[in-house]
Parts: structure tokens; sequence; C-alpha cells
């Protein structure tokens, strides 16, 4: 096990009715500024639920963050917090806003000069931020127990990532029933973008990460349990496959299982460059690369891949020889999300060798030619990985 | 899932090495109170590295807590850090250390009267307690990251818990190279204790818990392989299996595994008295407890062993009957804590009858007659427990 830290101060507010918390999470005094992404959150009763909860507090709206947030939307909130005299982001939606209000919440108390540079330079040059909160109303992207964002700068046509320890959410509210109205396309992508932010931490090199890894497994196990089940009756829930699905997302990426270990992302890196390109959301991104990202890196994670195959899979030695236990378990990760109704293949989306070479040059622009654990994940071997997925 | 908190705000820094963080962990300008137990600290270097971290800070140290810390020991302790002037505490040592330290913490800012109140309470009116963070040298308890504590009122010869949201040490520096030195006895009872500690918060009754009962199942699994390891060579130490003894440890009372989902405690309350009165070390009294209780109570956890049996143990429809399978579990459970050399039968200790009747007469007088997750383990079923465990 490699040497790390581990902080999340984070404080969850989990189950049904939890809203009505904001009441004491959010500061007596604090005037809040509410942040939104679409009609959603306004129709489905949600923001309704916020309003009274905060009670007498002085609060104002500001919706219209878009999926995959972008950098100008950010800025023009940051005009209505000064605007507003805001001292407290409440995050009213998923990962987008969110990630989104971790931005803003840096930018807002940042005036030094452009405020991209925050973002730039990683997150390292944050020494402040606004305290916000969250309610999370769309289980995938764990920003709702974290310190990470990911910003889209429209103008400059990139994604970038950052973090600050400054960026962890005072709380989060998860509340399962909020996921109740989110359409199939959602869940799913939800599932898979759970899934793979934990194969992006755990199929990579044994380092002797042994408890991260049984909660890696665990996570996926109970993944592939709930996973089909919420997908095959979206309109019918189940309180508590839904609250696993909620809880497991956050569990996938909130620090524990990527501390004292490798980390991959590469199928994230090439993930973000067909969102970028074709506008493919991000959890589908994923099921496209992952399967074939797997065989193309079968040798640099032989070991992994085997403990997978074992214990998530329950493909042991009696299921034939090694490479054939592997094989096998990239494939049913293909057939899982496959059957969530997320392609793996770029063809469902009418895309073909143009692609592949769209793709692979973005990758090059944006200097994402050294990707994965080992840092060797090149540009002909990210070509190999979407031909394969053609 | 029921609803539940969960925050936890202590920072941890794993590692080899790692007490020379303490150089920026402990603030820059803090009067330094370290507290430690016997002489091991000191004989085994770590106090020497403990000092050195904190360079020019003013520093004293409070040594002699015993096992079972001691209310009147705490309480001279106390006076020291009224003497020292001390605005910060840092324990080095187990559980009984950072127990201590946890109760030092809230008693030296307490003017309003006795003490003792703080732990009668259970906790509830601690309104605030001096900063402190741990230096952890034996795996076992948990306590270096968690709000709770076991004080031992000496004078009146009974123990009582408590925890306070003000406990959670601010860090704890899990160095697994400091555990190189334990003697075979406290590894094997820091194996059981973690073990023990996991299955009191997961071998209850369903509620739909995911994703908490895989993170019990992955922590009972990593102690099954790490801990016959650790106790066969206790002087030809691994690093990974005691990184991952330490952490296994650190993560089964936490508080995730607990969260929104019933707790039992019985075998802990029941080993208690035994602790009491025949000063049998709290991990083997564990030992001695669980296996029989679960055969006890198999009918209420009915659900929850199958489920042990079969995700933890592999034993499957294919290995038995329900009946069957149950018993192997536990039955297996019990040879896993023999085969550590931590007994399971009070004949161990040359207890018989008598010991039973004492036990249960100690429950009765401390109104501990109404334990599990159901309430309903009544002196009649502990007198079974404890004679089925001769």
């Amino acid at each position: 096990m490699q040497n790390f830290d581990f902080h999340n101060p984070t404080r969850i507010a989990f189950g049904q009715g939890r809203i009505a918390d904001l009441a004491t999470l959010v500061p007596a005094n604090a005037r809040v500024l509410i942040l939104v992404g679409g009609a959603s959150a306004e129709k489905t009763g949600t923001l309704a639920e916020v309003r009274q909860a905060l009670g007498a507090r002085s609060h104002a709206t500001f919706s219209g963050i878009e999926p995959n947030p972008h950098y100008e939307t950010c800025l023009r909130a940051v005009e209505q917090v000064r605007a507003h005299g805001a001292d407290f982001l409440l995050a009213v939606g998923g990962g987008s806003v969110i990630d989104a209000a971790k931005f803003i919440a840096a930018a807002a108390l940042y005036t030094e000069g452009d405020p991209w540079t925050l973002v730039e330079q990683r997150g390292r040059t944050i020494e402040r931020a606004l305290p916000f909160g969250s309610v999370l109303t769309l289980p995938a992207t764990g920003s709702e127990m974290n310190s990470g964002s990911v910003i889209t700068h429209h103008g400059q046509g990139f994604k970038r990532a950052f973090s600050s320890p400054h960026c962890y959410p005072q709380f989060s509210v998860l509340d399962p029933t909020k996921t109740y109205t989110l359409p199939l396309k959602q869940l799913a992508n939800g599932v898979v973008d759970a899934f793979v932010h934990t194969t992006e931490q755990y199929l990579t090199y044994p380092v002797g990460g042994g408890v991260q890894d049984r909660f890696a497994e665990g996570l996926l196990m109970e993944l592939l349990e709930v996973g089909p089940r919420i997908v095959a009756a979206p309109e019918q829930p189940d309180y508590t496959d839904r609250a696993n699905m909620v809880w497991a997302a956050t569990w996938a990426i909130n620090g524990m299982i990527g501390s004292g270990v490798p980390q991959d992302w590469a199928t994230h890196m090439i993930g973000h460059e067909l969102t970028a390109l074709y506008g493919i959301d991000h959890g589908r991104t994923l099921a496209l690369v992952l399967p074939s990202l797997l065989h193309e890196r079968r040798v640099p994670k032989r070991a992994k891949l085997l403990q997978y195959a074992t214990r998530v899979w329950g493909l042991g030695e009696a299921a034939g020889d090694e490479e054939a236990r592997i094989t096998a378990a990239i494939e049913r990760t293909r057939a899982f999300f496959e059957s969530l109704g997320v392609p793996t293949r770029l063809s469902a989306y009418g895309l073909g060798a143009e692609a592949v070479d769209a793709v692979v040059a973005n990758l090059e622009a944006h200097g994402m030619t050294a990707l994965g654990e080992h840092r060797d994940l090149d540009a002909a071997a990210a070509r190999r990985i979407l031909t394969a997925a053609l």
C-alpha cells in the first residue's frame, strides 16, 4: 500500500425527507444563492421543499447550469453571488451543478485576476472558497462528497478538472426518492459512471491495497445487483435499490477506494473527448471506452483483471485458464453496460473510423498522450482502443 | 436502509515514516501534552520520533494511561494539562490512550462540576474539547477515527462509553511499521476486535444496507486473509499485511458500516463484564462470547447469518441446507479465533459455571438486560450464551 492522506469532511444527511434538515444544516443567518440546472428541480417540487426549509433566510436562485457546466455560465453566477451579497451557496441538482458550485465558490472570493487560472492551475492556487452545500438529485458523479470539479471552457472548447481542499461541500443531502423522477437514460448513465469511477481506481496493478480493493469490489458487486433492477423499472422505483445506487456512487469517488493505490483515468480522458466532439453523455462515453481499453491493457492490468474476474464475477480457477477468465470478465462488463441500454460500440452513435481520427487528434492536441496508471497509454494505444470499439 | 447522518472529519496520515508529518499536522504554536500508556512508546523510539517532529513546540508528557483507562488517571492528566497550559493533546498509543485523550480533552475545558457527568451523560453534554491528534501504535479499537471512548471508573468499578462530535481526533498518524514491535497476543486481539466490531454492525437483520453490507463483508474477508499470516509470524512482519490490518480496524468502526443499519453490541456488553470481573483482555472476551451468541440468536439473525455464510465463507446453496450453512459459518468463525490463539471457551481461562452466575449478576446490576439489535437479549439469554461457551 502506498502512503496516503485521507480526509473527507463533508457531512452526509441521508434518507427520505432529509431536505427539511436544511433548516439546521445551512447557517441561520446565511444569505443563500441556490444553484440549479434546468427546470426539473422546480417542476418536481424539490426547489419548493428547499425554499421552505430555508425559511426566513435571504435567498435567490441562479438557474441554467448546463451539463458539463460552462465557465461562462459560472461567471454569470459569480456576478449574482456578488449582486445578492450571498455568503452561502446551495447546489440543487447532479454532478454538473455541484461541480459548478465548487468553481463559483472559489471564483467568488478570487479578485486577483482571471478566475480561469484557478481551473488552469488544477485548483492548487485556490486559497479560499465560499461555504456551500448540496442537495443531490442525480447519483452518478460523486461530486457531493469530494473536492473535485470539471469545468468546460466553452469559448475555448475544452474541459478541465480541478480540486482543492477548500471545495468540499460542507454537507450534502442525499434523499434517494429524489431519483424517482429521473428518466431511464440518466439512471443507466449514473450506474455506469459509478461503476467506471470504481474501475479507474481498482483495475490497475496490485500494491497491496487490500481494504481498498475489497471496498471497490463491494461497490462493483452492489452496482451489478441494483443497476439492472433500477433500469428495468424506472417508473416503479424501489427505495432500497435507489438508496444503494446513491450511496455506492458517492463512495465510488469520495477518496476512500483511491487512497494508497494507483489510479488510471484513461477511460475518462478518452471519454471526455467523445463528449466534447459528439455531445455524448459523459457516462455513455465511459461504456464506449472501458471494455476495449481493458482488452488493450490486459498485460499491465493482468493481476487485477484476474482478481476482478474471480471476486466480482465469480470466475475462479474452475472457469478456465487465466486468459479465458480475463476475456470473460471484460465481456461480462460489456454485456452489463449493454443490458442497461448503454452502448459499448461507436457504431451505435453512427460513428466510424473518422471519429477515431478525430478523438486521437484531440487527445494529441490536449497533451493526453501519456495516460493510464503507468503513463504509457499513448496516441497509438488510444487509436487501437477506439478502433476496437467501432 | 434507515436514514442516517455520516460525518467523519478526522484526517488520516497513513504510511511508513508519517510521524514526521506531525511537524505540520500539529499547530505551529501549540503547547502540547503528549499522552502515553506504559514504557513501550519510549522504548521503541516512537516517542523520540514524535518529539523530534514537534520541534520547537513546548511539550510535556503524561504517561501511565492503563488499558481500559481509568477515570482517576485521566483526572491526573487533566491537572497536568492545566499545569502545563497545554492547548493540544497528542495521544501516542492504542485505543486506551486515544480513548483517554477524548475524555481528557473534554474534561480539561469543563469547569461546571464533576467531569464524570460528561461520561455519565454519554457525551451528550460535552460542548467543547481541546483539539487533539493521535499516533496509533496498536490497531484494534478504531478510536483513531471516531468520536467514541470507553472510560473505567475504577473507584466505582464499572466501564462507561461516551461519544461526542467534539471528540474526533483532528488527525491520526497510522504508520503500520509501528505495529512491528507488538507481541503476538496484542496482534491477535486486535484482529479479533476489528472482526467483532464489524459483526456487531453487520450480523443483525436486513434493512437493505447493501453498500454497508458489502463493505462489512470486505473487512471480514480481509481480516480472515491477513490475520492468520500476521499471527503466524509476529516477528517477521509483512508491511502490506500490517497496513491492511490497520486500515481494516479503522474502517470497522469509523461510522461507515454502521450508518443506516441496525447494530447489536451485545457481545461487547457481555464481554465488558468478563473484563471487569476477570481482567480478560477486551478482544479476548469478544471471542468468548460471539460464537455462542450467534448460535443463540440464529433465529433473529437468520437472514444475515445466511448472507454471511454465503458471501464471507463461500458457503452457498451447494454447501448444504440453511441450518447447516449457518452452523458451519458460526463454527468457522470460532475456528478462526482459535487459530489466532484466542480461546472461545471460558474453560481456557479456568472459568466455570460460577463465572456464568457472576457475569449474569453483573449484567443485571448494570441494567444490561435488554441487549442486541432487538433489545430482547435478556439475562436468561445471556446465561444460555455463557453456558454454551463454558
